[in-house]
C-alpha cells in the first residue's frame, strides 16, 4: 500500500461509527484523506483487503497499516498522536475504565435499538422504542450534571455517542416520542458538543439522516 | 463499601469472562477475594449495586469502586498494576490496536456461536456449528506460527480467548466435529497457555463445563 497517503479513512458519510473517527482525527488535528465507500453497492477492493474480517467501514490506514472497529480506531488515534489533548483521561486507570465501559454500552445498545426502530413495525418496533428510551435514560443518568461524560473535558464517551444525536430526529419520527422530554440533559449536552468545530463539521443534518433511514426502510425494512 | 477488602472479584466459576479477570490478576500477582455469585438463583445485592447497568459478573471492586465488563476489567488491571509484565504491549499503539481488535472479535463472535450451539437444535444448531468453525479458523489464521497472538509474549488476546478452550470439548460433543482437525495451531497454543500457572489454576475441567452445558440445556435449551 505504498501509494497511499500517510493517513486515509475509508468511511461512509452517514455512519456514526465513521463519524467517531473523523471527530477524533479533527480533535487531534490530523490531516487525512477521506475516501467515501459504496456500501449499498459494491465494496471496494481496498476496504475488503484492509478489513477482511468484518468487511466494514470505518477503516483507518496509517502508513498503509489498517486499523478497524471505530472504538479501537479512536483509541489508536489517541495513542498514535499523543501530543494533542487526550481523548481518554491520562494517568487515571479508573476514569479510563469508566470511559471504556460507557463507550462499550453505547456500542452494544444504541445501534441495535436504532436498527430495530427502522427495520420493524408493530410490536417489535414498539419494543425497540421502549428499549431506546431506557438506553437514553440510562445515559442521561450517567451524564447527570456534568458538562461532558468524563467531566469537564470532551472525550471518549462523548465521541462515541455524539454522532447518534443526528439520528434522534429519526428516532422521534419512527417512534413518536420526544427525546428531549425524556432526556433534557442529553439534548443540552449534544448542543454543547456541537459548538466544537470537530463535531459541527462532521455530524449529518438530521433531515438527511431521516432521508437515509427512509432509503434503508425501502430496501431492507419490514413491509 | 468501606467494609470490603482492597480487591474483590464477583464471579461465577465457569464463566469465561470471569476467568479472564482471574488470569489477569494472577499474571499481575494481585491478591484478591473471590466471591462466587449465584447467577442461576438470586443475584446478590453487592452485584446489583456494583453493576446496575448490566447486572452481570464479572465485577472487579478495587478500593470499593466497581469496574465491569471483562475486557474493560482486564485493561484496568493492566493499567492499575503497571509494574508487572504488561498485558497489552507498551508503547506500540498499532500492536495495542490489533490486540483490542482481536479481543473484540472474540467477544462479538465466540459466545454467540457457543450459545446457539447449546441452545438450539436442527438447522439452527448446524448453522451455529458452521459459524463457530469459521470463527475458530479465522483465529487460527491470525495466530499463524506465532507462539501467542501478540507474538512472543502471553497477552491480551490470549487472556480473552483461552477460557473458551475449556468449552471446546462441549463444542465437539454438541456439533460433532473436531476442533483440532480444523485448528491444530489453536489447540497447540491452548496447551502452551495451560503451562502457565495463571491459566492452569483458573480454567475449568472441560468435562465439568460439559456438565454445566447440559444443565443450561435442560433449563433454557430447545426442547
Amino acid at each position: 500500500m505504498a501509494d497511499l497517503p500517510e493517513v486515509v479513512l475509508l468511511d461512509f458519510w452517514v455512519s456514526p461509527f465513521g463519524q467517531r473517527c473523523r471527530i477524533a482525527l479533527a480533535e487531534k488535528g490530523v490531516a487525512y484523506e477521506y475516501r467515501e465507500q459504496d456500501l449499498l453497492g459494491n465494496k471496494g477492493e481496498l476496504l475488503l483487503r484492509s478489513n477482511p474480517v468484518h468487511k466494514k467501514i470505518p477503516v483507518l490506514l496509517h502508513s498503509g497499516r489498517p486499523v478497524c472497529e471505530s472504538l479501537v480506531i479512536v483509541q489508536y488515534i489517541d495513542e498514535a498522536w499523543p501530543d494533542a489533548a487526550p481523548i481518554l483521561p491520562r494517568n487515571d486507570p479508573y476514569a479510563r475504565a469508566q470511559a471504556r465501559f460507557w463507550a462499550d454500552y453505547i456500542d452494544k445498545k444504541i445501534f441495535d435499538c436504532q436498527t430495530r426502530l427502522w427495520k420493524f413495525k408493530g410490536d417489535a418496533q414498539e419494543q425497540a422504542k421502549k428499549d431506546m428510551i431506557e438506553v437514553l435514560k440510562t445515559l442521561e443518568a450517567e451524564l447527570a450534571d456534568k458538562p461532558y461524560f468524563g467531566g469537564d473535558n470532551f472525550g471518549f464517551v462523548d465521541i462515541a455517542l455524539v454522532p447518534f444525536t443526528s439520528w434522534f430526529l429519526s428516532y422521534e419520527k419512527l417512534g413518536g416520542f420526544s427525546v428531549e422530554k425524556y432526556c433534557p440533559k442529553i439534548v443540552a449536552w449534544s448542543k454543547l458538543c456541537k459548538k466544537r468545530d470537530s463535531v459541527a463539521k462532521v455530524l449529518t443534518d438530521p433531515e438527511k439522516v431521516f432521508e437515509f433511514v427512509q432509503l434503508l426502510q425501502s430496501k431492507f425494512g419490514a413491509k
